[in-house]
């Protein structure tokens, strides 16, 4: 048997794909491997856990593959012809941490809008509508979205209709990312099935939530169902053994464990900020509205916080670090970190 | 806790990706998932397996994605401008059974060539690089070749020398696609290091072979290393929680399990090989020389095997069928299924 | 004034496109520079031209872009998404003189059948549709044929409508690669009407009989007209100044100065061929049915001959040479041109 | 002869591509036409004019293609790995005018930097560095500028050298687009040569120029020559003819014509801007320094204005309009011009 190499020495509030996976998903990666099982999907894995996706959003189709940029270039590439453009905000994932896959694999443009809180409205995307019928313009024909945002916002289920009725009425597809939609669920406090109302084809992060790795699309648009098989294959996205991706989703969707742990990640972001709070030196940048925190620090206490403590600096201009929670993250985690910034700022001044 | 539901009633010979996970691999993704590392590979458990495939075969780098598709893609993308062409077998999987992936994303066209058994020759590749130098035609850069081949063949390390040899006289770059490179070293009874000596790149497969999902890519030729971080972002193959793709490679390096599922593997398929020998109706169409065996039957065998055992039908012209064995293939398992067709052979006239 | 530098000092029998441009057609560009025009195609010659071109085919839309290549991958691109792929016969000048145009701007894989004369068949077609559905192959759901050939032989009208109505009834688009469908037109004797009668999309090639450069898009099919201007503009194709593109097209269609070039320099291959029957050391390689000639040469001639007069060896190992008439080659050219392999074949031994 | 349909009724300040081709370019086409020469650019004419261009520049190598898109696009190809982006002005006519050719045919991304006046600084390009070596965001690798600007400015020679200087300390290449390259030379009173000395690659166009339809591209860094030849045929602007995409740089390089013809364009643009200076509810927007006069226009202006005279409102929100003049806009037309916007003005309250 293998001696595990050494971990991190603390609770990194570094990521969220920094903690391991839940020990209910790894069971089940357990009770999946009894037996054999043809491959490609066609196995009862699958078929069991697609139809609970179907069944809980209402949708015409879902389909496992393996990370977030996938499923965000798999969603577009079912809405867009090469000539076409997705709309989006500046910093979405999908423009800024995807390393250009949507432009490489779908030879499309992203059309940019800066947002101040991560979200996007009717008036900002209609400032990218320029151009429509002029063949020198690559054409507006989708928005991506992000719930929750990549700033730990969450559009509001009114925010969605308004946006989604808007784009659909300026005849433009609606793809959300959603990385951590579990998140955005949990704050909302709304059912899954209210989120994807207004969206045309939008992702199901499992990974960030407690998955080894795996993420859902889910097609509520039933014109843009036809290819997702070929596109997913093409796009090198197919698992042979895809009973292995399922089965995650399915220890997630057991007993609501992704809505518990999005629950409680959330919680722990809540009480991090909550902790924070009022102390000097610290600002919180975004309203705290998922599992990650964003705060002004004094740039004097970023660098020794870091020699203890795994996070990120966001915006180095700004000095904006963000702190993200975990579906593991514990109480005891929070308030030592807590306790480490209280003292840094301490002995500011 | 999930019921899981119902798996084939027998052992499938329809592909070693019908099989289920080793238990060291399920133990070592449990393994992993101890306490926080950071993402995207910069872990303990993704160092220490990369150093040791590094050290196994003698190479610059090595880096896992999701599946073998991706490898073949993320391999040839190292090596090609899109002006330039990969010369394959025209059965290649690369050609065949990836949905037009390299086209797609790189590019590029592939330069087939028919071969007899699976393998490529100097004389095969010469024939399709006329046309060097010639603006109009798409240059040619690499050649693919698969080991075990997608017949089951073998090259011997002898063959690989003198490919390599005159590919990398003709100024052409060599990859080989090695999802099933393990049964070819367990057939050849060589170290892995002799399987690569020729090669740029390569692929070495872990999902037939027992894992839960994970290639790894070799890149021996330093020039070929610079951008591959890059590229496999960009194709969307990056895991976020890469301990979890080490750890599986991590189980099979261990105690060489790779080695030993693949010798059991390639016994197996031996075995099955033997005991339809001389049995009417059934004569092999290749040589048996890792996990597959391709048989000619008699027509009114198939369907009626088909319905009690998962097997394909290869080549439904020449009523060629493929079976094949995985890691844990047992020969109780080989033995019932040569006791039916004996008794399907024995219907016959 | 600029001196011309010296050009070829024989008639070239290599290229149809070795010739200069017709008077008429320079005359039309000169005709064509009176005043300012709006830019794009949105200008008088251009509206006049292509409501002659759409009427002459019954078509919904003509388009002109700058070289055959770009009318192909244009053309197919109207048909395809990424994981579709396109029939053509392996020596198709889309598979083996575009340096890989089509797999790198459509991202698709041409699925090649070997052909004995250029030309497809039914049979042919169907050899390359297995797969269909299976998401692991690229998806055929286009053909392209070639007429004339690129050996120089035309499908009847009565070929064109069988393999349009087995390709439509099969659910696969009808490309037409017509960079010398003048020629075919000529040799048919019939309207060009009905060689666009079973295609969905073709170009109508005007380079190589006489203009300068351009090449006509015809859409026949309605469906596929609506991203023609932005496939266009996207894939480099869109002239500013369309108008001379549209002047050399006017000049062409002017008193069917199309057809009486295409049957001038047909009758010239005709009489080239009839010159070379009987020689030792020359047989014909196809059926003469348009501008080209295909010889069989005894390889002792080839060289000498190639020494005074330009031509093209077409297949070294079978020491097959290409002749090329165009719309200007003489009689006399021809008949000296005659002469010399007549001279060359009595020293044979 | 054909009856040429209507032009314009008056010389359009639309741009600079309504008007027709200099009188020397088309007599160029008939020199030109004289026999017999090789194709795709193996022929005297081609040779001599890359000649002269090479020459003229001190390049490594020149090529010439259809439209400035294209040149853009292939210049461009010749400096990037898919995953690599250009940092360019969010105004370049790369990012806005070109339908994504470069996101769909290279597969990079575009990093569009808003500028003031049209033109990059090194503390522009400095703000879109960010991320370099981190896979995750693609890589910046060049820089593309446009001389003169879309409006109408011009880098100075110590403007380029400061930024050239820039770029290459900072690993980056340097793309010039001179679609108006001559207009800029004319401006600024300098040679050729000194606008190219700090470049990779540039375009210099002839079509907005007094050609028919012909771009250069010259490449200056020997390092990037290698695969031109086949990048330009895949990007299919290879032109078979190629002498009459020669012999136009040809006459425009004959006693400078290019010059004159800029000199000219770029004078009546100032007799434009000149005539307008003081007129009310007419204001320059950007400096005079090509061929283009920027101005904003009292909105009750322009409609009245467009009825009678070809031009384009550039922003519609700041009432932005554009004047182009050409090579063959007189006097006349600038005077009758200048007279109908004073009326004009005169009208207002």
């Amino acid at each position: 048997m293998l001696t595990p190499p050494q971990a991190l020495p603390r609770k990194s509030f570094g990521s969220d794909n920094h903690a391991g996976a839940h020990p209910a998903v790894l069971a089940a990666l357990g009770a999946a491997s009894q037996g054999d099982v043809t491959a490609y999907g066609d196995d009862p894995w699958t078929e069991r856990v697609v139809s609970q996706l179907i069944g809980q959003f209402g949708a015409s189709g879902a389909y496992f593959v393996f990370n977030g940029t996938a499923a965000n270039v798999l969603g577009i590439s079912l809405m867009l012809r090469p000539y076409e453009s997705v709309i989006c905000a500046e910093e979405a994932h999908l423009n800024v941490d995807e390393c250009g896959a949507a432009e490489r694999v779908l030879g499309c443009k992203l059309l940019t809008v800066p947002s101040p809180d991560g979200k996007l409205t009717p008036e900002l995307v209609e400032t990218r509508l320029a151009g429509r019928g002029d063949e020198h313009r690559s054409q507006p024909r989708a928005v991506a979205l992000t719930q929750a945002t990549e700033v730990g916002t969450c559009y509001t289920v009114a925010e969605l209709q308004r946006l989604g009725d808007f784009c659909h009425a300026s005849d433009l597809l609606v793809y959300m990312d959603g990385a951590r939609l579990a998140n955005a669920a949990a704050f909302l406090g709304c059912p899954l099935a209210d989120l994807a109302a207004n969206v045309d084809v939008f992702s199901f992060g499992g990974t960030k939530n407690g998955a080894v790795g795996a993420e859902a699309l889910i097609v509520m648009n039933p014109a843009l169902i036809a290819d997702v098989r070929f596109q997913r294959k093409q796009q090198m996205q197919l698992a042979s053994k895809m009973r292995y991706l399922s089965a995650q989703f399915g220890a997630l969707l057991d007993d609501q464990l992704w809505l518990r742990s999005a629950q409680h990640a959330n919680a722990m972001a809540r009480r991090l900020a909550d902790g924070v709070t009022g102390v000097p030196g610290v600002a919180l940048r975004y309203p705290v509205e998922s599992n990650g925190v964003f705060a002004i620090l004094d740039p004097a206490l970023i660098e020794p916080l870091q020699r203890e403590w795994n996070f990120y600096v966001w915006d180095a201009h700004e000095h904006v670090v963000r702190w993200m929670a975990a579906f593991d993250t514990s109480e005891e985690d929070v308030d030592a970190f807590v306790a480490a910034i209280r003292r840094a700022a301490g002995g500011l001044a």
